[in-house]
């Protein structure tokens, strides 16, 4: 490389994201890159001109080695969409006179759906414009409903955590015994795909039967049906885990959590504040069959926890980003790099790159051949797809007892 | 020892409790038990006969290690109280009958306040009714509220998962900014004291803030002095992080949780269905200032969460099992093992036995001393007295990705 590096990191925080950062920062490094910026808060950062040099930050390899192992964005994260190029050119125009003041020859976006929408506007403008900078997408998200990659860094960790803490709550839930039983529902991430959820059933093993039922947001929930099974559970154990998506809906659209909504929630500026999924069920569930009933949700830990993070999924997001690096080296632009599955057993997996038109703002479901024909857990299939992916430990350097990350960019507040 | 022991676990679930299990089961080998049994259930089990021979359930050196590792109650728990002697003797007969039956030896009981009650009325009765088993009860609970103990068996764990969640947790905070910035708001356990909450004050260190708030149950929470603090913090960071103990009251003496009491979680047998604290604050702070909240609960995530669990802790929870069976062994009855902390730095400890008339519901809050003026935060002392707790690792024997535990017992349903 003769130029200059900037990467970028979007959307939801995940264990791996910043390993692909590092993966980023070293190939840029050894490819010759003269220097290696870091935008602070994506795109919405880099219009206002907030920006570091990464070398200021990762300075030997220990450092390197910290951030892999540095939960949610090292250099902070954005939600924010471009407008299309033919609405406000004003905007391309910005970040483009940005881009060439830093002399940038590759752009490096960390992140998921909405950050490959940003890919494509930008090396679409760039073409259009003629513009020599290269924009290559590397996927993160712990949702893993990127299309066309066989699975996105971020997931395998977030999985990982799942699996382990669901089997950890199945263990307590068998401790007290109550009259009427004990109902534990655990609400996990993913809005609209299932992956996170269906992780759930990684609890089980030789030592765990794993949780009772599984409901994934793919398909329609039925609150009458959930009651019967729980109640027939409830006949043969004493406790009862179930995984629940924070995304099911009922059959006429409405998803649970606004089930619970309440009076006393709707904030001063008159915002619903919306119960969880998870909350409105055990609600119901204690209402209807008179059990002990829990609600246990994951929320951000899923997301944060690399204490516990997958060796595979680590060491694959430090893959994919020094892949967008020699992609976009070589000369792609509007691509992402993508993890193809080379081998299940023993598992093994390369990175391609792929066109980013093909993947931006396009959402992969969980099959529904992979949940079974009630609709109650995943099949073996799903479980296979997913194991590989939790496989390895990352441990964490620890300091006085607490995991140590790397020092926080002193430009962030 | 010449004849059997049996012993049980009681009370809430811990990460170190199945290692005192362990601690026990191995000295009383050691010093010649015939038979060691194991309640199903505790007390409450053992009234209804139900219980294992743990040889057959910890066959070898793996297993041990395993157990150590295995979260919450390997034998089930319950919580039962024993009625008052001369209420009801007949509870007591039917007890000791099962006890001769089962020639028992020495009767260890692994558990907190309630448990060691248990302990003082059964060695009161076989003193009134000189009968020579011996009950020796053995420190466990995370919230760390045991009277003349330095600390208990389970709470450096705990506290060693809240310190890191936080971590995690203050990261998480820092990605996504938005307009009127971010409070997360994390619930965690203990209704009376404080010794978990204070821990979320184990994330600071040179790479982490810690939380920016720590509100104690030991002192009246006052609403509108939070909105301020939290408003004023807002000017100066786009994150603010509050750890609040789900116990937190007002001056009145309402708890928190109870404000966001919303008829739609009146279930049908008219219970009260509590929303968290946490969730009530985070509601509440988004409707006085606008900015986006979060609640966060730990739940039973931190007391099970083995997976991370202190090295230091599963240690002394081991010796401590062990102190028991030797102090019964050697004459003990009435009594509970405690921990001695020698010195801070480098941290020892060492047990002693102590009568358990003294303890038994007998409740340790933090000292006053230990938190700050305005209430907001645990002083250095606090952190020094904990810090020792969380040291080390305990590696978790990982099979396919995800921590293994000790089969459960297949008489538990």
């Amino acid at each position: 490389m003769k130029g200059n590096v900037i990467v970028g990191q979007s959307g939801g925080p995940t264990a791996a994201i910043n390993s692909s950062l590092a993966g980023v920062y070293r190939t840029a490094k050894d490819r010759g890159a003269k220097k290696i910026y870091g935008m602070l808060h994506g795109i919405q950062g880099l219009m206002d001109e907030r920006y570091i040099d990464l070398s200021e930050h990762i300075t030997n390899e220990l450092d390197a080695e910290l951030l892999k192992r540095t939960p949610a964005a090292y250099l902070g994260s954005c939600r924010y969409k471009l407008p299309e190029i033919h609405e406000n050119g004003e905007v391309y125009e910005k970040i483009f006179s940005i881009l060439d003041k830093l002399e940038i020859e590759a752009f490096i976006y960390i992140g998921g759906n909405d950050s490959m929408d940003t890919i494509k506007k930008l090396s679409d403008y760039a073409i259009v414009t003629g513009h020599p900078t290269r924009f290559v997408g590397c996927p993160k998200t712990i949702d893993n409903d990127l299309a066309l990659t066989d699975h996105t860094p971020g997931y395998g960790s977030a999985a990982k955590y799942i699996g382990t803490s669901v089997k950890e709550i199945i263990r307590d839930g068998f401790c007290l015994e109550y009259p009427h039983g004990l109902v534990s529902i655990i609400e996990v991430m993913g809005r609209n795909a299932g992956w996170l959820t269906g992780a759930a059933a990684l609890a089980q093993g030789e030592d765990c039967t794993g949780p009772d039922l599984i409901y994934l947001p793919e398909l329609p929930f039925d609150l009458q049906k959930f009651s019967e099974r729980v109640k027939s559970l409830l006949s043969e154990k004493t406790s009862v885990v179930v995984a629940v998506s924070e995304g099911i809906k009922l059959d006429d659209g409405r998803y649970v959590c606004e089930l619970g909504q309440s009076v006393d929630f709707v904030d001063a500026f008159g915002h619903k504040q919306l119960s969880g999924t998870a909350a409105y069920l055990a609600s119901f569930i204690a209402g209807e069959i008179g059990c002990k009933t829990r609600a246990i949700e994951f929320s951000t830990l899923q997301r944060s926890a690399s204490h516990s993070a997958s060796r595979v999924d680590i060491l694959e997001a430090y893959q994919v980003g020094g892949a967008a690096v020699k992609a976009a080296d070589e000369g792609d632009s509007g691509k992402m790099v993508v993890i193809k599955r080379l081998s299940d057993d023993p598992y093994q997996s390369g990175t391609e790159v792929k066109d980013v038109h093909k993947i931006a703002n396009d959402e992969k479901l969980v099959p529904r051949e992979w949940v079974n024909i009630e609709g109650t857990y995943v099949t073996d299939e799903f479980v296979n797809y997913v194991k590989p992916l939790i496989q390895g430990d990352v441990s964490p350097v620890m300091v006085d007892g607490i995991p140590r990350h790397l020092y926080k960019p002193k430009t962030q507040k």
